[in-house]
């Protein structure tokens, strides 16, 4: 029980100072809530430099077959690796240093009298400088992102390059900002007649201690980033435990992080990556240690369920959900099916946004006025995914390949459910990688009745067309699929204001947040940092919301102190 | 399923007005942390009006040995009473309207599509209204606080009155502040060189549904209306579920808010009491119920723990702390003494704030700059109990009366535990109510070894002497006692700054808010709206936090809505 010094130190005052203008403006963006982007998304020469894609590709491909040197941890116990690019179907090569969970635990927890003891102002200027270097290797890591999850090139770059930056400046902001909303200090002075009290209080935001952060298969710094960052901005050290299968995109950017933490002159073990022993998964073992207190975790229901079982720990998550798209009344009936069909396309529906159970009603919707059966809706949806698909310009760079065999055969095993395929997955071919793992959307018919085929989460290329008997009925199936099994996106169509108000305050009760009317280029599977709130806890599907209040302040603790003032 | 009309009424908009200067500057108070305070607790005729105490005290004698006729909730299945006055030791008489726990859950979940769209600012002039109306009130609150709870009429004021209504504002604040943290709508425009997408935006902070209250038989408004006003507030319909041994006083702040709501023209169901019936405790039943979403509870740590353990549900509560007192070294021992003996001896230690572990160093202490041996310290303590307590003038008024016999009864026991008594209890009179249950203070002395003696909560007078190597050990075991078995208030003496802020570190990681060296008139167990935050969830003793932004922004979910503009 010794006081440590505060940590004093040249670099992190000039840190504050560097980064004050894009951390307050990331604070004022989290309360417009207007379109705001720090990391811009568009990976052209012009905003990254001539070359960038090319020298990114290298980088890459230098880090391929080796190990991975760049961590600060220590002499590891041994070497892992175990990615296979989706686009190969062959290992990527890359082995990480791994450690006994005792080993990182008491590394991190080293390392709390110290990083607690840095300011909120100075942890956050910190890491923003450990995102500016990220952006230097943001296509490293697209290409990283590529051949571990089987995304799409852009994909790649934007979610794991500058949306995840993004997202995680928006935590690193609405962490400070919690830490700072009181004052640190004040003079309380209660007035009793002829005399007062005077009081010298103060209050400190005290950090819980050593974090957990689970990543998931398919993106592996986006869903990442935002615990990692919050829990760091908030004073508490971090373990990053990656899915085993898509380690090198966050390897990079936990390596960029302790570089930064060594600059400053503090233990890079504030940020540790803890990968799995070759044979041996360390999640639970970590999770259930006495000394990790926050846990953020991004996956399965059943692991999430049981992380939010443990007694003792804070714990946010992210995990399946059954997202919904009502269809009602809509103007274009085309401009609909495309926007829906590039939804299911994208990323071969391998996201947690992406649209499942289409409720559509027996009698058809109404498209600008008049009513157009139900047979013909469906087809149309058939048609326009056959459409984005076949297109080769389109359909490969949108699928993207399949992460891994699980979700494969999920869709081939579907025809043993109960209902009628409406479209088969099909055949096509990646110009560039003539071995990736593809696999097309299928379009699959269930009765209303069914549920026990809809009321679950079937990852993937997979879109289940519920009839319904009417719009009241898809409306009332979305919010109990969303209430009793979670959801984190849905999609609805209506040209009827009272139905549309019906939908919000429907799904609005199911905390499941509703995209109108979308065409064109914006997908409800989308979402905007610093404006679109992202799971923010009404539902199973988990509370890991990025970002509002909560996410931040269930890290620390407020505890106040107080003297009275000579007087 | 169908969508309520959101409800319009003149008389909203109207308190709206009325009351924004108030809410306004509650908000902002949050913010100062200096003192604030809205409801004088000062009971002076030149404040509350001439005659303002005999009238109150008029009220409750007409209320007592009566049914209860003041709600508003539709014909009982019985009536019920079973509060007894610690300072008559006899029924009070008053009989309370019971329901099936499926009625009043029935009646709330009811209200709730009406109330959640009443908005946050017209909910939260709507409770300012309610606590203007309490406020009428306050005297014969505190006259039925006396007799349900054994408090001194000047706590039973203050406590049930002024500082309960302080407590309720802040909540009510916090809430409304909460929910007006992030825009209304926005339009979020991106753009995407020739062209920018543009979506129009919404949010809705969506309640989660009914809440229910459990109260305590010490503090029946204190520490009731935080949680009731903060479900309120943010939409949330709340069961008032009382401790069978003090409704009264929360009995007539609900019919108070009963009132304001049917004038408003909302339903009063909105607002329910929850009594047991006879022979039927109902708590369980109402917190394992299904639609039950929200649980504030103060009370022992068996039954919180039970209720932190229910899924599905956002709990709050406060339950037991074994708090500590640390001395090192004091300018005045007299004085510090005085202090303590009066923290001791104030409601006869049945505070959740009471000090109940002394830590003092086998050495003794620095009194001025001069060693002070232990047995003088000791025997200063116990001198200055007896003092307050043999006080004609003060003794009777500190202490009150011991609410239960239970707490008496431990009293007694404490004999029969491992040390050696310091001071007993001894025979005192209250000249106002010869029959008052009184116990004074008694001291124990235990070594620091004998932790199965101090590790737990002794609720009521009693404090144990604990008698360590050095100062250092007694803040290790202070932040111990904090960690394992939950503290609320800490209290400090010493005039070394090293050994200031190692205190002020190593209680603020337990969570444990700590008062440095007090003397004179403000005491450890106190603590301030707007300004001490109160049991902010940094250990076992719960996480019911007057009034963080934590404690309001679990009791809604933020849900976003967004369509394209049409351009």
């Amino acid at each position: 029980m010794t006081t440590t010094t505060v940590h004093e130190n040249a670099v992190l005052p000039e840190l504050v100072t560097k980064h004050k203008t894009v951390l307050d403006r990331a604070v004022q963006a989290i309360h417009e809530r207007t379109f705001f982007s720090q990391y811009p998304e568009n990976p052209s020469p012009a905003i990254y430099g001539e070359g960038a894609d090319q020298a990114g590709l290298e980088a890459y491909k230098q880090l391929t077959g080796k190990h991975f040197n760049e961590l600060q941890q220590g002499e590891p116990a041994g070497w892992v690796g175990q990615e296979e690019s989706p686009y190969e179907q062959a290992p990527i090569g890359v082995s990480y240093p791994y450690y006994p969970v005792e080993t990182l635990v008491k590394n991190g927890q080293n390392t709390f009298d110290t990083w607690r003891k840095v300011t909120p102002a100075q942890r956050a200027a910190l890491l923003i400088e450990t995102l500016e270097r990220v952006k230097s290797r943001f296509f490293e890591i697209a290409h990283a992102t590529m051949h571990t999850t089987g995304q799409a090139f852009m994909m790649s770059f934007q979610a794991s390059g500058p949306h995840a930056a993004d997202r995680a400046l928006e935590a690193v902001a609405a962490g400070y900002e919690e830490q700072t909303r009181f004052p640190e200090q004040q003079v309380w002075e209660k007035p009793m007649g002829k005399y007062s009290l005077k009081l010298q209080k103060s209050w400190k935001p005290v950090p819980k201690g050593l974090a957990l952060v689970i990543g998931c298969s398919t993106f592996p710094t986006w869903n990442t980033v935002p615990g990692m960052y919050a829990s760091l901005v908030t004073g508490n050290p971090v373990l990053v435990k990656p899915h085993p299968k898509a380690v090198l995109p966050i390897a990079i950017v936990v390596a960029e992080v302790q570089k930064v933490l060594a600059e400053c002159g503090l233990d890079p073990a504030i940020c540790q990556l803890a990968v799995d022993p070759a044979e041996k998964l360390i999640t639970k073992e970590l999770a259930e240690h006495p000394l990790v207190k926050i846990i953020d975790y991004t996956g399965g229901s059943a692991f999430g369920n049981y992380l939010e079982s443990l007694a003792k720990k804070t714990v946010f998550t992210e995990k399946a959900g059954v997202n919904s798209v009502i269809l009602d009344s809509v103007e274009d009936l085309d401009k609909v099916m495309q926007n829906l069909a590039f939804s299911l396309t994208l990323y071969s529906g391998q996201m947690c946004t992406a649209p499942q159970n289409f409720f559509i009603p027996e009698g058809g919707i109404t498209v600008a006025g008049v009513q157009v059966p139900y047979e013909e809706v469906v087809a149309k949806l058939g048609e326009a995914v056959t459409q984005v698909v076949n297109n080769p310009k389109a359909g490969p760079h949108v699928l993207g390949a399949i992460q891994n065999q699980v979700t494969q055969q999920r869709v081939k095993e579907l025809s043993s459910l109960k209902g009628r395929s409406l479209l088969d997955t099909c055949e096509i071919s990646n110009p560039s990688f003539e071995k990736a793992r593809i696999c097309t959307p299928v379009l699959y018919e269930v009765n209303s009745e069914d549920r026990e085929v809809y009321s679950q989460e079937l990852f993937g290329p997979i879109a289940l067309v519920i009839k319904t008997k009417n719009t009241q009925e898809s409306v009332a199936l979305a919010k109990e699929m969303a209430l009793e099994h979670g959801a984190i996106s849905c999609g609805a169509y209506t040209t009827d204001q009272e139905m549309k108000e019906l939908i919000m305050d429907q799904m609005g009760l199911a905390g499941t947040p509703v995209s109108f009317n979308l065409t064109g280029g914006i997908f409800l599977n989308q979402n905007a940092s610093f404006s679109d709130f992202h799971v923010t806890g009404g539902n199973p599907a988990g509370n890991a919301s990025f970002t509002n209040p909560e996410f931040v302040i269930k890290r620390f603790t407020w505890v106040g102190f107080r003297e009275p003032v000579q007087q």
